[in-house]
């Protein structure tokens, strides 16, 4: 999969057995192949209603349908496994267009690209692919998809636990003490570090803020601050999911045109603070008033971020916060083996959605099954 | 499935038994639902590279999932067959780019949308869809995908018959007399109705020319024609595959921009003799120097126009040429048709690409797979 940071293509090779609560599974590699430049401009552009075209997105299907084919190639050579071994690749891909909800002629709709047929024809692989747009067929937002995984591999233990996912964006999912999975509640608490990375691309020419060292020399501007927190996705109530449509280039390019008088340390200290207070402002609005919290899970690549992390843990004071690191898991793989979990339930005719994260009206088997093209199982 | 020429939604019904030679198939209904007015315009803004948006593609997606979806419901409902004795949908999908060849950075690919969840959801039943995608990734162009059924319906019978299709854009299937699917060649003849609809369109406020009843009243501009005979893409030696970016609207308003003296109907009467003489040109270049045919059979919506098709007869003096519903078939089902056997083939795991008329490296197996999503066979 490809998230929304644009940061590279994660691949998880894992060993996976059983079904929803009888699921096994088991890192066996994992890596993220830097995402080449060309496509990551192209994507880019794909991303924006004004810079997008028919022909782009047409090419582009195809493109990152090699580049994801690599991948699978890749993490087999380093883990030494022969790709005909492999049962199974399951595809997020790209997500280059999200409407959660309609406006005008605009129907709700996602649209994820990395041609399929192209992953399947490259390693004559079953591939499955297309996740989120069944979910959004049965009236869902088609994100969040990563609490199903959580789900059945944490929930139910005694612990409420809120995994709290920090990509392109952020995002949380709070699993019950008890196996009820309409207890789950999950929804995007706004950006993750899609407005840092964009911010110090803009400003510092590095594609992302390595450990918050640059935060690290700012300071935080109270104004922009305020401005920041007054952005109309953060009084929304859940279900609700967000993306580069709200928190990408655009947005970045305005801020950063309102307050071009400050210090281009301070704001990326800045946004950084957003970042942290809109999570710790979406606990305080959303979760906390509707059950306590025995842990947070943080995971996704703004767990490297100390500055970001540090804000986080002093904004949610009295509750235990760690890094998956932290505990031992790897927080970068996450989401791929996530979908690696939701392709094998599609193979075993399970529903994998959490209508009570999605906002869809039922549980529905998610994703597109393409054959291997040569023929075998 | 919805042709280049958006007339509208093709649904055939169809009983479908055995599959390769074994398959037996029986058209129980067709009809041709009209496609609104506002999803006409969207796709056309969504086939233009200037005009479309990853905003507009995403969701008019999920807006002729939703369209197909009442065609499957309107097909049953007609033949008084309920939906859920349905096995499956194929869907075609609307095809809104396609580049054969790939040039600079836009590599080749295609873009057939119309969600598959949407019409799996709406109806809990599987779907086969997309299966363009998977010929291109072996290497082909694509297109055309109608010569496997021609070929194991109509192949082996002792008669060369050539299969011409009139959609939007026009094509042809050689299948030999004997049973050999690497002598079967096909390629796309050029415009179909794609022009005479759009002149029609600017010029008389029509959709189509009804008959070819304009047309009967003009004259051909043998000036003109000259200029039209030289399009490229007559010249190029097959596999070959065209489609709106090569003969939709903006090549018609540059052609009326500089054809603007000329008579409206001496216009329609000279782009339908184009029409014409770019069938007839394609089998004296590239089909009779190779072959001799003991039949041409003509399908698709362009065998209700009269003078176009008495154009054809005229040029091809020697040979029998048919429509088929003069030999008894229906015409206008016919792709449909062939995309159930096709969607037949995939759930068969069969192949169902012919490389010999695509380009492709090799035979493979077509289309992506969704699931009934509240489970069930």
């Amino acid at each position: 999969m490809s998230g929304t940071s644009l940061d590279g293509v994660d691949a998880a090779l894992v060993d996976i057995e059983g079904s929803e609560f009888e699921t096994k599974v088991k890192l066996v590699k994992f890596n993220t192949y830097e995402m080449p430049k060309e496509i990551k401009a192209e994507i880019k552009r794909a991303c924006s209603v004004e810079e997008s075209s028919v022909e782009l997105i047409c090419s582009l299907n195809f493109k990152l349908g090699y580049l994801f084919s690599k991948a699978v190639q890749h993490i087999c050579e380093e883990a030494k496994v022969s790709v005909e071994k492999i049962d199974f690749v399951a595809s997020h891909g790209q997500t280059i267009y999200h409407i959660p909800k309609g406006k005008g002629s605009i129907i709700p709709s996602t649209l994820q690209i990395g041609e399929p047929s192209v992953i399947a024809y490259e390693n004559n692989l079953k591939v499955i692919s297309n996740f989120r747009t069944m979910d959004m067929a049965a009236g869902g937002e088609g994100a969040p998809l990563v609490p199903y995984s959580e789900y059945i591999l944490y929930g139910g233990r005694g612990e409420t636990i809120a995994f709290q996912n920090i990509g392109g964006i952020g995002n949380v999912t709070v699993i019950p003490a008890k196996r009820n999975i309409d207890e789950i509640f999950a929804f995007d608490t706004g950006p993750g570090n899609m407005i840092i990375d964009e911010v110090c691309s803009r400003l510092f020419n590095v594609s992302y803020d390595k450990n918050g060292d640059i935060a690290k020399t700012g300071n935080i501007n109270e104004g922009m601050l305020k401005n920041l927190m007054d952005h109309p996705y953060l009084k929304k109530t859940p279900p609700k999911t967000t993306g580069r449509e709200d928190f990408g280039e655009d947005f970045v390019k305005n801020l950063l045109e309102k307050f071009k008088d400050i210090k281009p340390e301070d704001i990326v200290k800045t946004v950084t603070a957003y970042t942290a207070f809109s999570i710790v402002d979406s606990y305080k609005k959303f979760v906390l008033p509707k059950t306590k919290l025995d842990k947070v899970l943080l995971a996704g690549g703004g767990t490297h971020n100390k500055v970001l992390i540090q804000l986080i843990k002093d904004g949610l004071k009295g509750i235990d916060v760690f890094t998956q690191d932290e505990i031992g898991y790897s927080s970068d793989a996450k989401e791929a083996i996530a979908f690696a979990i939701l392709g094998n339930e599609t193979l075993n005719k399970k529903t994998s959605n959490v209508a009570a994260a999605t906002g869809a009206k039922r549980n529905v088997i998610l994703g597109n099954i393409s054959l291997p093209p040569f023929g075998g199982s």
